[in-house]
């Protein structure tokens, strides 16, 4: 986290606050344990933030931890002033961060339990402005960020394709797009996944097809030459209730926009004691 | 929005895409339409993104509106770069927002059907930077939105009273607070809140209490002079399936962090036609 | 002061001016002295000026403090170069901020000499951009900050009438501000002054009256039952002369422009020693 | 004003007030006018800031213009609520700005109707952060507003000569700055001015002495040769009374920090019409 | 370029200027025009500062236009103060911009010559803070901009296969990366290169060879099935000289960090008329 | 450099890889050296980058050591992570203000040749947003960085006197420029030089003249009493080639773009041990 980012986080909750001191100086110890069983993340950020106010703290857990219900994931021993006025911030990094991991968490091991090799991919439907800490999250709960932003990765959409056609989207970008990154392309139908298997292009998304859709585009791929130079990726009206159906349809991503966009926080109290 | 919020906003998902142009400027037409009935809230915030694209739009809706699955909230009309440019960034904004306010929505609709003059409130449990929309989409649900951070009314929580004591808290929010500010304190116990009361504060927030102790508080409190310069809040552990129960009690206000920490996304796209 | 504000102010001052080192770098000891009497303001900032820059410092006095002519209020140790890149900005922090706080504090001490009880209290008529330091001088000088800005307690004043009408002005407020926040009104008769207090207003001020024509809102109001929940203020056309004549007509509150906007500054230098 | 600035300033006043809309869009005509004679500034900025929102004006003055008491300085047309919001900002600009044109104007007229020649020059006692707009207001005052910053004119002061030596610092200066700057010296003894004058400096700062020992300084310097190539200011415990006193000695320029660290607002309102 | 940037790059010029015109508004037309042939870049810069002021152009040359010297590349009318003060900005943008552009051009005229499907891509040796415009400009030149930063495709290079060894280092980016990046590794030597193509990389880097090792690395490796998965790119002492010698060697990709390292300006300027 | 300079450098480089160590934390050595003779310039940047990474360095040297081929100029020791995440950065900031230095400091000596007194200075042909960089690489280089920008030293231009004569100018610079700031004048016959010397500017600049058209206006001039009050100035066509030619004319400043828009870098590798 950069200074600049931890200075704005406190200007939205705390703001010019600093003439009006309520509570005193003097040292305290504070704990911060979790309500609920889940997966840690956003300690590195907690972390980060007490380093910024100068409060030591210790912790036994890490990034990526199994919470059960209870555990202090963190005691704090500093000015109480100090710490509480980080206690709503660190709470709510904890608190959102956690969430998605735990949500994250839960899809993969629903995939992993079919197929070990699957991943479990999210997407860009991230709140704006906070985009780098819930990708972040789902890479600690296992999960793989996908493309962080459209400056990464190319995808050939629904919209481009409306707009230039399948075949002359994908030319266009191979002509104006560095080498260094992969395209994309989003079908929703076997007769588009084979064509843009044609185009020569990095990843397939087999975009809003139910699992038997899915699972006979992979098979036709899979019987052509290019299936080990295309990654396949499904995406579209997946869950956490019917994500294993597509684990098992020989795809290699699963792309779920529910670990960000349907994610709840993970509770989190902060204890003076 | 502030210029350099919008700013902001593009390069956390565009970056440094200018001179990667794979759209083609031509000019198109595009729809947002809603999946699915909820509140729209967000509106105002994609207008002002298309705005400053200088891209032309029209719609028959304004935040608040009710919406029913299909409706069309938005026509754009501009060069199909710029559109598919702010495609992901303003779906996100009416996705995170309408969430937040279709949920508050049906919890204020939950609680007036018990009584008409009880609030809903939001809590500091926000997304960190995005905590200005999240309160607005409060607000557009129908709810309160709360104090929006420290510098506003002053609340005097459990860790304070640890460190400080109750009394004592409150007499130095009062001697270093200014007037313009309301202060509120938070109980756990009926005791407490009759402690509370005696203090003159403006708010009691009755937290983590049943639907039975806080009828009991409210019952107690109606009963002194100082009940009708005093505003009783109800909070912890409230969800949309409780919160009738203490619609009933006599609180004059509720406040629910999962309106803001357990929202799921109202689903939203966008069409090239 | 965040970081971010301490380089800014740098910025302004001193500019791209890292690689013309006129000044060495050898160690040297300055002193800060006040060269009147007045209250001490800014010294927090001071500090951390210093501790951005790594220069060491001592003090035996505290914002706040009582100063007299002569007074070293902070010496220094470190490198030449460092003492003077900073001189001049902490100078005018000293300067502008105890400038505030010194004519505050003769206002407190000419109404406390009256009634111990009222407060004198500032407006919004600042700096921009400097705020936080008038309101926080404010404080230090014994006043109370009043509202900070627009967002938070709700003043509906001689504009919002004019175009609203009060009763409608306070039911709009009421109707759109959160239950968190104070709703103050501004009247500038007795009549309004009466019927601002039926509307259930936590605030009332008495705008641009004469001390008599305060005493006469006072009485009247004292006669209700109402004023135990209201607050009275009385704000317009007073200065350090007549502060005292408001002192004694029965207001909580007196508001005074002239502590941000006709405070001269307090002189301090720095010496080499 | 950089678009920036602007935002910033809004933010320092009205912060997240975008989902709270006490006053109505409906439209209406406000004027801006000034309750006292004095020299206004600060109304290209105010224009600069109703062009931001989009709100037209018309103003028969211009910044330099002087004015009357109950003179209607701008006329306002548009919604009400841009046009409260923008208030008190507005007012802040013309009142700090004007306040010190002001006073400028005022110690430029005592020192012309002595000698027109002689200019009166601002220092960088000024508000950190606001340096910019209270320079230009020196300007608009007839003033000159000396060197900006460091990055400016190079100035040997008493603790520079303390720390290296006078001709060791001036030597040291010319190494390091570059051609295109002045260096100035600060002396605060005939002697030292003579000595100043031999080590050929572009500025002469005669700093802390009484008329008298200016008048002598001058003279001197007169007698030599350099005297057509050296700048002589006159500075320090300079205040509007005496300034006569010293526009007679024979100085180039007078510089005196009161036109900005005790220069007390110009008051302005802003009315609905 | 967003508002901020262009905000940005006028405060370095200009400063505080605001106040100090000494070009009036009277409106001249203006043309910029070039002094030497090569390939026009930085165009559309200059026509958004010139919008950012209001100042209206025209022009009938676009970004990779090839230039003669004394074309007139851009024509304006405005206010004389706008233009000045926008004149070194646009020249400054014209001229570090055309020159990577025309240095690329020169090196991609150079190998297509040889071979029409060789790319010529740039590096990360660029302009801290410029590297967006830099890139931009190899892109307008027939270049390839490369990955822009280490959040896009991976490399593994010399030193992390020092740190961690050339297998571990590719396992563990598979096992970070997002599998929507490509992975890349630079290696010195025929086996090493051998020995990364079994590690199933997208793309290779043959560093610091000749190019005769080049193209015996190539030639083992157009053997192997893997080919068609990887891209070949020759990078490390290449210049415009022995480009050609690179470019028959059979890789993909030729990356040359000169093109904006050692790139001179090319020659701009622009006439009041 | 401030921080948040620090923070955007690697903002660009790094953008949000926060997440994905793929290199270990482990620590390690790891040395930077020169790969070809030269100047250095950038170390000051570079050490200022590790202590904000806290990761430790040492060196033998300093901005304006000579380098030889292979010198190693720093050492650092700490987490391969943190030393390879500002590995293309700090090598950015040696390679290009160290090819400033040197080719600086190449014409200076070919300057120093002929006459020790002429001094080389920069213009403001610096790539935007880097230029305090570039003016300090010159200054390390024994050159003169020139005015930073349009707020310091006035220069009246081609294109000023175009619009309003020369005279006319002057005139109004004097009028409207701070006695603090230095006035120069670009002229471009000898005619005009003398015309210029009339005006009792600072700085005379002999723009785009020959070797022998400078020597006869410098003779010229030097019969003039103003001479001695009157720096002459040396620009435009100039480059390594000729300057030497210019060196013995007699002017005191030759001022030369090549510098900054033609200085290749100098070359710097790391190399972990």
């Amino acid at each position: 986290m950069l200074l600049k980012e931890i200075e704005a986080f406190f200007e939205e909750d705390v703001g010019h606050e600093d003439y009006e001191e309520i509570v005193p100086y003097t040292s305290c110890n504070a704990e911060i344990h979790v309500n609920e069983e889940g997966v840690l993340a956003g300690l590195e950020e907690v972390k980060q933030i007490f380093d910024y106010m100068g409060v030591p703290y210790s912790t036994e857990f890490e990034d990526g931890s199994s919470l059960k219900s209870g555990d202090i994931i963190l005691t704090i021993s500093g000015a109480g002033a100090k710490i509480l006025k980080a206690e709503r911030l660190v709470l709510n990094f904890l608190g959102r961060m956690s969430g998605v991991a735990t949500l994250t968490d839960s899809c993969v091991n629903a995939v992993r339990a079919i197929n070990e090799r699957v991943l479990v991919a999210g997407t860009r439907k991230t709140t704006p402005g906070f985009r780098k800490y819930e990708k972040k999250a789902i890479a600690i709960g296992g999960g793989d960020p996908h493309r962080f932003g459209l400056y990464e990765a190319v995808i050939i959409k629904d919209n481009h394709i409306a707009l230039m056609g399948l075949a002359s989207a994908v030319k266009r970008a191979k002509a104006k797009v560095s080498f260094t990154r992969k395209i994309e392309v989003e079908v929703e139908s076997v007769e588009d996944a084979l064509r843009a298997a044609e185009l020569d292009v990095d990843i397939i998304m087999l975009d809003n097809m139910s699992p038997a859709e899915v699972r006979t585009c992979v098979k036709l791929l899979n019987e052509r030459a290019v299936r080990d130079r295309v990654i396949l990726e499904a995406s579209g009206g997946i869950d956490i209730e019917n994500i294993k159906d597509f684990a098992s349809t020989g795809v290699d991503v699963i792309s779920i926009g529910m670990i960000t966009h349907s994610a709840r926080w993970l509770g989190f109290s902060m204890t003076v004691v």
